[in-house]
């Protein structure tokens, strides 16, 4: 062993220009030894460090595929699997040297390389010496030609069949530095460059108030070490292999992170296709079965007994934990582990949840006012008053009976809290908050994309998913029986059934969430008619209550339930269209779900806001649903209170049964259930716990499913928080505490209980922006109707500025309310307690403004009316424009690109372009002075010659390279 | 000659590795050789191209400087001006060889490239042996630095001081190839490569059809031959010198070309600085009037004398012409010609006028429907009606009497060709029209981006502008007194003055635009006022007719003045605010022309929508302005009628006067005062004409001033046709006309009259995006509050639907006059001939909805009206809400990509990553078979070695690229 370390440090012993040796051929002799080194301490590779490498504890593995072992137990041992690697390479050139060791593969596999008619040889070499069962022949070819393919993208592979997971075969995919370089430069990866520079702090008063507020906000950043200071960057360079001068190579182990490695081998396995029948890339042959799972490793353990530290364990400690819910988020750590898609995901969820503070601040002192105030409130007060004794009308036909208003006095006050004039202020705040939002999340994006490196980059259409392939296969097939033209794509008369399917399901969940809310309404209305007919008085007085609580429940139930319907349902239908590519996929599932979810969440909300106590009719002439039952009126305090009710019923019972109840508990479920499955197996949980590797830890955690559950949920909540925020100003804080909660727990989710996500590179959070602009669009509207039409802000409005007369509200409850002649009851609709409040009703009072029995057109719609319609359609366009206009300006204010980024963007070019001048002459200088010295005699018959290569030496530069090239292997003899 | 050619060709005639010999050698001088026969044809490059060439006849002019020469005449030869700047060179290289020629100095260059301390040294060698003007001296010793620094960054000048034009100096700049690459690669330009690919059309129906509708489209295209066919395409990929072997370098001298060539020589000057006192780019060194002026050659004579066929001919052939005024433009030779910002410009103008046809076809139907119905208008009818006998209130107090409605019967017909229920629909389809406009040109957009190679571009912060640079300068120098911090940037308390200024200057002017229109009002008041007085019964019949036209052209030409100054205070108010970088001034210069010019236009049209009529009071309380003019009513017909006459005289006019006649009267003007001027010069304009060159021709033509003033009259041409679409359907008919004239007088404009802008990149058309797309906002709530507020729609509905006895109109007009007891006029006010129409009047009738004078509230407003006034309300909630909502819906609908162009940009991707996986491959191969052939010797010892190497050969080419960089020297020595 020493003895050919020291050839392999000095090859050339006898070489004159030592100084002149080339400097690659010393980094390979170097890297070779230092790979020997570490092979030669074996006490740590025994394991092959718990499986995150491979068997020569040298070869990071950089994603597994898993499929199906139908023999399991100890026929071949994993050696044997090795060396049937090296068969087939070896059957592959012509078996020289047949006892080759690890290293002796890649060589191999270089060759083949060059070689494309190999492959094809490959599946039949093994059939011929391999130990394959009959029957899952036809899978186990496809798994050796899709094996053979990624060998000749220069990927090296490693099976391992037997392990302790049996009918579980591995295989463990590692990217070489070639390779890892070759795909970086496809995907223009940016990477850090070796040169770097100090961000600038001016000292400016807003910068010393900055400094200030984050050194006091510093316990509040997780404990991740950065690797370098805060004010010092890398420029960041598009890898390519000609300029690898420019990075930091010193390491190339570590130089592509294990993110970015698996996401490399990702890419070649998705564009890597079997050419079998039909060209098929890893995701159909996961669809049909050849394979059985494909992710990448995690990068170690997050149990404290193994020692070593990891990005993992990190993560688990300092962000996947409800102890640090105070603190910021570990986001660039995250996104190093996870990717850019993901980071954005929670960095998104940071940014809400950050903006829900001041939400909930004001929420909260918008509450607390309606506190305060509710004993100056003249309506309430009115109502309350003692001396109060306005006689409504009966609530009900026949069984109801007159009712003083006073006896309304509770719900009155109670209405107050929520329907005062800040909440007007508030719905503004919110509609600017959402606003402000948005802008702050596209600051956030861009500010994150350039510390990312991902400006520049451009997200590509994706590659077809299999299921979209596998239909234009078969309707090429059945054409090709026609005519001979290939067809390429599906054309919309194709999809065209799909479609309708689509739309004629899309509109029956809708009517049957309307249906649904109609069946409610008409339990509350029957349920009500059938209480106040109970004999029982303690009944009769609690019926408000019961029914409102029951049928909140029954509400909450159906939500929940169909939430759940909903989800399978749009999946179902998406799965249908066959959507083109995953991002196609994912945004026609993500628009479905979220039209079904929304109407589910909020149609009884809108109901209630909108359409309740409204369609009653008045007394004489109610609306009769069913002809029996009388439409539902609201409280006396207006639908506000009830809106409110329904609304933290809703809102605060989602969140805690589903989004807590169900993740936590689910989760621990299925685990208990793994755990007495597994007792009934051969081994024992614990046991096996200890030995087994990365990958078959791995294998057991659950895969990542996608982030479109994780956004739809936030999304709604932020529906909650926007769209009704004028009857419900507390929504923000309830969203606050949830938020806190569900941050930790999606990430104990994502960093314990899923097998690693394959990093995407994303640059926003797509479609979820367009949706949420859409809600706070949507939110402007909504609460401009709440306010002008559910609460009372604009009679009130109307009768302090035109009826008042002494410009107070005294008098405001008078005037709100109508008359009505009892004698004009219908036949048999009279109450049958006439005298229940002591004394004889004739005139009763109900809420509406309509004439009085004696003007000219009783009952009809009075002026007041009118005025007061009129001035809420005024109050609906102003507010509605006012707000609209006030969140451009805010979007037109607030600069898109932060005033730093783009001015560092702007430094980091001036800086690049500087750098590769300075080269550039560098290069330049060398060349001339060498010219001028070295190469005299040869050049100095053709004076005129030099000037002109000289001058354009750095072509020349590149044209040297160029040449070099080709004839390397002569430079290399000739030294 | 002949002995030195043959020397070249072989150099080496001793070595014997012929077939070895290095490629870039051969090349260089097979370069050499070939540049060597092309100067021997001296026939050709007697006048150098007519200037588009160094004297040389080789190096193209790729950009010119001009300076002011102080001493015009023969003092000097053009030969001496070359000496000098030989003489330069060699100050600077130590004199060695003093004789050289143009050959020589390049190598000096280069040399003096790598040697960063030379530059210092020039000025001075200059000042010695110059003959310079000691007057001069400053901005001389600025020029000598600021083009020693140009030389070090390896661009090539030529100095003409002595041209035909006294008193201008000219500084031609030529750029070579290895200057060319460098930078091509520093602004990632994506260039062309050898692989082509064919885009493959498939053969469906509705391919068909296109394909017929191209070749019914085929006399519309413009002869401008393409140079490949339509269905190949180029591969492009950025730039780079490491990838020359992609690209197509056959023809070096095209490969950039002249659009590439001059930005990259405009970016280079924009970089390169003078470190004199404070940092001064071109830009300031042409403020400072160190140079007076900088820009690009066109591409030659438009002229048919000159036989060559150049880009600019044929675009002024083929575009810059009345007669091809139906085709559609040749966008790809613009873009080639001028770049891709003016490209864009183009093309978004052509796609805004073939917008305009179908709204002009669907705005010219619903005229002539109006036109067809009007008599079957049941309203007009009952006005017109010889039995309608219903006695009017008088229009002025006193001297007007009262009428008879049947007299109006004019004015109510014509109004109902524009207000009739299809403007309702016109304005749907316009919103609508407007939001199809936006996405279409977004796809364009893309689609131009993908064609033009632009997809990946962005666009990058540039550098400070000179009066900002300047202004820090100042700044920092202050400071410096004080501490020894120096500032980097202007903070908001630098500019606040500036702000301050900006935001009442913004406010007066639109306070003047305010008087302005009050003026006009009271203008029309009064006069109406004392014509009404006059006692001649003429005057007093025409006084209608006679206000009407003379007001509008006060209007009109206010307009026209207040835009140029409003033009030229924006300007004003930009230049104080420094702002930091060109495209900033732009944003923000262009934001508040748009402001100003914006309610300029628009003001008058506006009160004439929404507040002409409605303060009028009633009779009896009428309102009176001073006190003693009554308010304008609008005629019977509504004041839509007078909107419409106020609308098409002002975008008339401005189009007739302002676009027309200034853009061909102004150029026109200007050439004859130059003709006149330069008679009285020495020489004489024709002599002269045929001796210039290309730079002095060029520099007798106006600089490119932006295109900011043409964008700024197609958007408020915009605002015309979608503003008060509802109010004026012939709108984009007249904006139409006016456009297909617009865009032959610009072309001209940029062909022929304007110097060549220097190219400049550009995805999208910026700011004025966001413009369109807020008009079209505006423009959406505007109309819905036209249709309701100023037309007469909604009332006739209303009454149709609620208050008609048979529902039909009739007796619409008697339901919207309210009557008025003539006793009740206040005293001094009533008519003072109440027998004008032959019979005493008691009751007179007047258009409000309000009671009658017998009900309890006499004269109050009455149920109607708060009835209508909510439905009116109502309606613009609606339609606003609904047309966002269509609006946004199309917006979703059309994706903002096009499907073939994602497809072919996906397709791209995949087949460049084959490319290069192929050619990997065949390296590798290359290599290997090399290695195990040639080089067995050298590596037999250490095998295991060779199998490490040729496994990471690819990672080995790299590496050998990068070590015979350095050592190429070696390489060449041995060879």
């Amino acid at each position: 062993m020493t003895e050919e370390a020291e050839v392999e440090i000095n090859p050339y012993p006898k070489s004159g220009s030592e100084q002149q040796a080339p400097q690659f051929l010393r980094d390979v002799i170097f890297h070779g030894k230092f790979k020997l080194l570490k092979a030669l301490t074996p006490e740590e590779n025994t394991h092959c460090q718990n499986g995150l490498f491979f068997q020569d504890g040298q070869r990071r593995v950089d994603y597994v595929l898993t499929y199906p072992v139908k023999k399991p137990g100890g026929g071949r041992s994993s050696r044997q699997s090795v060396q049937l690697l090296a068969e087939n390479a070896v059957a592959c050139s012509l078996r020289r040297g047949p006892h080759n060791g690890g290293e002796d593969l890649r060589h191999h596999q270089a060759q083949r390389a060059g070689n494309p008619s190999c492959p094809q040889s490959l599946p039949m070499a093994d059939l011929e010496g391999g130990a394959l069962n009959g029957h899952e022949d036809h899978k186990a070819f496809r798994r050796e030609e899709f094996e053979g393919k990624l060998r000749d993208m220069g990927l090296e592979l490693e099976k391992e069949e037997v392990t302790k997971i049996p009918g579980v075969g591995f295989v463990k995919i590692h990217a070489p530095w070639n390779v890892l370089c070759r795909e970086a430069e496809f995907m223009k990866l940016k990477m850090p460059t070796k040169k770097v520079y100090e961000v600038k702090q001016s000292s400016g008063i807003v910068e010393k108030i900055s400094s200030l507020v984050s050194k006091v906000l510093e316990p509040l950043h997780p404990q991740v070490e950065e690797h370098q200071p805060k004010n010092i960057k890398h420029l960041s360079h598009t890898f390519s292999r000609e300029k690898q001068h420019l990075f930091d190579l010193s390491d190339k182990d570590y130089f592509f992170d294990t993110k970015t490695r698996s996401s490399i081998v990702f890419e070649i396995l998705k564009r890597t296709k079997c050419k079998a029948k039909y060209s098929m890339g890893i995701t159909s042959l996961l669809g049909s079965g050849v394979y059985t799972a494909a992710y990448p490793l995690h990068d170690g353990d997050i149990n404290e007994e193994s020692a070593e530290p990891n990005d993992r364990k990190l993560l688990y400690e300092e962000w996947a934990n409800y102890s640090v819910f105070y603190k910021y988020q570990p986001i660039g750590l995250v996104r190093k582990y996870f990717g850019e898609k993901i980071g954005l995901y929670f960095a998104w969820l940071g940014l809400y949840t950050q903006m829900l503070i001041p939400a909930s601040v004001v929420g909260v002192i918008v509450f607390l006012y309606g506190c305060a105030t509710v004993d100056d409130n003249i309506p309430s007060m009115e109502i309350c008053h003692p001396k109060n004794n306005i006689t409504m009308c009966p609530l009900c036909d026949r069984v109801c009976s007159y009712w003083k208003l006073s006896t309304a006095c509770g719900t009155a006050r109670a209405s107050h809290l929520f329907d005062n004039p800040t909440t007007v202020f508030f719905s503004i705040f919110m509609a600017l908050w959402a606003a402000m939002f948005m802008e702050h999340w596209k600051r956030r994006q861009m500010r994150l994309n350039y510390e990312w490196d991902l400006t520049g980059f451009e997200e590509e259409e994706d590659h077809p998913r299999a299921e979209y392939e596998f239909k234009v296969m078969q309707k090429s097939l059945r054409k090709d029986k026609k005519s001979h033209h290939k067809m390429e794509k599906l054309t919309c008369r194709d999809r065209l059934p799909a479609y309708m399917a689509n739309i004629v399901m899309m509109l029956l969940m809708i009517g049957v969430t309307f249906a649904i809310v109609f069946g409610v309404i008409l339990y509350r209305i029957s349920t009500k008619a059938a209480l106040h007919m109970s004999s029982s008085s303690i009944t009769r007085n609690h019926v408000q209550l019961t029914v409102k609580t029951t049928a909140a429940i029954i509400n909450l139930v159906v939500i929940l339930i169909l939430d759940e319907v909903y989800g399978a349902v749009a999946r179902w239908l998406t799965v249908l269209e066959i959507p083109k590519t995953d991002k196609s996929f994912e945004e026609r599932l993500i628009f479905k779900t979220f039209i079904l979810k929304f109407f589910n969440a909020f149609t009884p909300i809108i109901y209630i806001a909108f359409f309740r106590g409204r369609l009653v009719g008045r007394p004489g002439s109610y609306l009769y649903v069913f002809e029996s039952y009388r439409m539902e009126e609201c409280a006396h305090g207006g639908c506000l209170m009830e809106l409110c009710i329904q609304l933290s019923i809703t809102m605060l019972g989602k969140q805690l049964i589903q989004n807590n109840l169900f993740e936590i508990g689910i989760p621990k479920l299925k685990k208990l259930i793994r755990f007495i499955r597994s007792k009934q197996g051969a081994f024992q949980e614990e046991e096996r716990q200890k030995k087994l590797q990365r990958y078959e830890t791995d294998h057991f955690l659950e895969p990542f499913a996608g982030l479109t559950p994780e956004y739809m949920e936030m999304i709604i909540q932020f529906g909650f928080v926007t769209l009704f925020v004028a009857s419900f100003p507390l929504a923000p804080l309830f969203a606050l505490l949830n938020n806190i909660i569900e941050i930790r727990l999606d990430a104990k989710k994502f960093v314990t209980e899923l097998r690693r996500p394959v990093a995407a590179r994303a640059k926003d959070i797509g479609i979820w922006y367009n949706i949420l602009k859409g809600v706070a669009k949507v939110a402007v509207i909504i609460n401009a109707f709440v306010i002008s039409f559910t609460s009372d802000f604009i009679p009130r409005m109307v009768y302090q500025y035109t009826y008042s007369p002494d410009g107070s509200m005294h008098g405001f409850v008078n005037h709100t309310l109508s008359y009505f002649n009892v004698s004009h009851f219908q036949e048999g609709k009279e109450t049958l307690d006439p005298l229940h409040l002591g004394y004889p009703v004739e005139i009763c009072r109900y809420k509406d403004y309509r004439e009085p029995p004696w003007s000219a057109t009783p009952y009809e719609i009075s002026k007041e009316f009118w005025t007061v319609l009129a001035v809420r359609l005024a109050f609906v366009i102003v507010f509605q424009n006012i707000v609209m206009l006030m969140s451009d300006i805010v979007d037109w204010l607030i600069p898109d690109i932060p005033k730093d980024i783009s001015l560092q963007i702007h430094k980091e070019k001036i800086l690049l372009v500087d750098h590769f001048m300075k080269e550039e002459q560098r290069k330049i200088h060398i060349l001339e002075s060498r010219v001028s010295t070295g190469s005299k005699e040869v050049f100095s018959r053709s004076n005129n010659n030099i000037t002109t290569m000289t001058h354009s030496c750095s072509q020349l530069h590149t044209k040297c390279t160029k040449a070099s090239n080709a004839s390397n292997d002569v430079f290399i003899v000739q030294s």
